[in-house]
């Protein structure tokens, strides 16, 4: 994870915001090759959302349109939607770090023989720093030795016994507090309680807001669906690993509203389409866990929710959330609906006397953790290289398509490469780079994942073929220069 | 103005924000339609950027990378920028309205024989409205027996003569206070001044902030460019005209980089290039002014700075601002070095004994704003067709490209169209609409500016043609099926 970290702000794709400042906790920016790798997956899931969406059961495209609403609404929405009462994290202060933790982000491992202190640590914990821990505060006793629960479900009254996941003493850690996740500001110029407003911790409260703007500005019909990608933000009690968990986040969400009655046919739909995206990003879906979550882990108003786990680096072996694809019966817009006091009801085309609030399929992931996945994924260590990694991302998504190298920066060379570039650029993100020797050059372009290279050398001077290196296999193979656009286009809706 | 408002809601281009909520004063939300207009326009700002930047004085493309940087950053960053400091609007409370006003946003009628009360109005007031007031609380004297001032070139002890805007006793105005723009928030759960941070008021600052790492990441040269499009947020004491002064809204940014004997150089290639691009998104630069801004009004760190601005509806005959071209200086990079205490210095490739902080000139525009311009641009009346009106946008811009229509919902045309539909949408924004007679197909493709309708009809199943109607003619063409595809790219680059 670190040299992933490292390599991201090595090749510009991602920097810690206010870097210069010493940063800021739980914030981060895209440099120029994370702000187009990012475009990538955005613009990739746009298209195969609102642009070309799917075939639905009966061979026709599924109805989807785009929305992009606004970061602060009207407080009364968040409200309806739940997150002003219930948006909360349990958090809990150790006395003697002064660190502070999220209750469900700790596990504990109890002496199964009751004997002895009960050890916190971190959730992502790596197995080196838990023996170091065991042997200096239990004397080395192994892990077998212990049970493991997570704090949360431990009564307080048992967290005396308790030795926090950076202290050395028992009994430090306060009793859990809730703490809203939302951040706030305040309109206009007053303050007081009255102007508060938040910024958004979802995006799909937007797309119910304007489900009866949207119903009657457009010619959907259910079954159909609205789609949105925007920045979301939450006040995170600890932001942790990388760009997993930030307090400010992007997140790409459809609401796909349907019959009661279809809700479990659209929601096994849903989840297969959802599979295919991620194959189609490059995501291995053999490194992917899909959770059914447990009846009694879901929230009130879900009927199902599968989650799509991706092992990341810092959870591997374990899992961690990628998306989330939820059936949300008709919570939302019952909510909206009675807060609002406005009439949100569909009418049936089919039988104007009968109304209904549609049931809700709802698949959510963070665009900002569909980075981290890829950028993961394709990561990928290869020390007969100089760069000695070089990352395996599919063209469609690689920040630059190809990169266009002169051999040398000779006069026969170099305007040939120009003339290509600018061919090439109209419809590719392609990369002239004409300077040092081309084995650097090469290495470059590997360690930010461009597939190809074209090389133009004597040969091109005299024949009009260039050289395509692969990134992957480093194999060349010579083109002519008039093939390389179809080559590329060729290339472009391949994996890798 | 009021009809392109009411358009953009009925047809899915704008909504008010948190509208079953009775909305929020200042905040809007893109529909379907507006979403897929204002992508278009962010990605066609991003082209003429990041992807083609525009060809330099020696032939060759110009250097500019993208970024993304987070929305909230280290506090001390606006303490740097002097956005804490002075980012701030005069505000002007009336006693009696109860309203308030931006002081700079007042003008006043100044008698010009001193004698009777001064009368107050919003700076965009229309005619009709200023002439009832002077009816009512002048004895309908004319216009032409005063002086016009701004409200916050008035001495506060000449306020007692002041008729405030929606008043009708003098006297009423108070005292012009400060009020800074940036929306603040707290991060954490301790809340407190030290947890304090804001908002980003303009992206540009994200940029600065990155300066450094950009450049020992990526491969750049003096001169090049930094270009930024994201939202950013004011809390603006009265936000107004729909989209154009809004309190959440989206910048396109470049700053960039060059020597600063070279600055005056590159002001004029920057100015020349933004005039191309508006003008490539359908604004006719005769609807707009070039405002060089004379000295006396510039800030303190900037050479020159010229406006573009536009003749938006709700100023006309006047115009207001669409984008700021200013040369900066190196104020920025001055301050950022200065406050984070961290070296910013270019060092000369061609002389590493020199290094200097760049001058900056910064061409910044609003996005939601360019979507404001666009939408009037293109708002054209017609009362020889059944919509009354059609908006006039250049292929590149518009929601969507083309509509494809079976003629009928017959069985032998709805196939063909669907096919078309299917083959066409992979490469454009294509509509397909079956139902309702052909005459309100087309006055709903006319209102939301789609170019070309392509219409299958009986001659179609025998000939393989289809009809071609032109938006802005209504001239029907046939063409083969085959051929809708190319007939499509050749209009793409066209501008109407």
């Amino acid at each position: 994870m670190k040299d992933i970290v490292a390599l991201c702000k090595r090749r510009g794709f991602i920097f810690p915001a206010s870097d210069i400042y010493g940063g800021i906790n739980g914030f981060w920016d895209y440099g120029p090759l994370g702000t187009e790798l990012k475009n990538n997956i955005r613009d990739l899931w746009w298209k195969s959302m609102v642009l070309t969406p799917p075939l639905g059961p009966d061979g026709e495209p599924v109805q989807i349109v785009g929305l992009d609403s606004a970061i602060i609404q009207n407080p009364k929405c968040w409200e309806a939607s739940g997150h002003v009462g219930g948006f909360n994290d349990p958090m809990v202060d150790c006395k003697e770090s002064k660190k502070r933790y999220r209750a469900d982000h700790v596990t504990v491992l109890l002496p199964k023989n009751q004997d002895g202190f009960w050890l916190a640590f971190d959730k992502d914990a790596e197995e080196d720093d838990i023996n170091q821990r065991l042997k200096k505060l239990a004397k080395g006793r192994p892990q077998s030795d212990y049970d493991v629960k997570k704090l949360d479900k431990i009564p307080f009254s048992d967290f005396s016994k308790i030795i926090g996941p950076d202290a050395k003493e028992p009994g430090t850690l306060t009793e859990p507090r809730q703490f809203n996740m939302m951040f706030y500001t305040f309109i206009g110029a007053m303050g007081g309680e009255e102007n508060k407003a938040y910024l958004r911790p979802e995006t799909c409260a937007g797309i119910f807001l304007n489900f009866k703007n949207v119903l009657d500005s457009s010619r959907v019909k259910v079954p159909f669906g609205i789609a949105q990608i925007g920045k979301a933000f939450r006040n995170e009690v600890t932001p942790r690993n990388f760009i997993f968990r930030s307090r400010e986040f992007e997140q790409m969400e459809l609401e796909w509203f349907c019959e009661k009655e279809e809700a479990p046919k659209w929601f096994e739909f849903w989840v297969e389409q959802r599979k295919k995206w991620w194959d189609s990003v490059g995501i291995d879906l053999k490194k992917c866990h899909f959770l059914d979550v447990p009846k009694e882990d879901l929230a009130h108003y879900s009927d199902r929710t599968i989650d799509i786990e991706y092992q990341f680096p810092f959870s591997a072996p374990e899992y961690d959330e990628l998306e989330g694809i939820a059936h949300r019966g008709n919570f939302d817009l019952t909510q909206h609906q009675t807060f609002s006091g406005t009439k949100l009801e569909y009418m049936d085309p089919t039988d104007n006397t009968r109304r209904f609030l549609p049931d809700v399929i709802e698949p959510s992931c963070g665009l900002t953790r569909a980075v981290l996945a890829v950028l993961s994924e394709a990561y990928t260590l290869d020390e007969t290289r100089p760069s000695g990694v070089y990352l395996n991302f599919p063209p469609a998504v690689a920040p630059k398509k190809a990169a266009i190298l002169p051999l040398t920066a000779k006069e026969e060379h170099v305007p040939i490469a120009q003339k290509l570039y600018m061919e090439l650029r109209e419809d590719y993100a392609v990369d002239l780079d004409i300077k040092q020797n081309i084995g650097k050059r090469y290495a470059r372009q590997d360690e930010i994942g461009t597939p190809y290279c074209f090389t133009v050398d004597n040969d091109t001077v005299s024949d009009q073929t260039v050289t395509v290196r692969d990134r992957n296999t480093m194999a060349q193979e010579r083109i002519g220069l008039d093939h390389v656009a179809d080559f590329l286009r060729g290339k472009m809706h391949k994996k890798s």
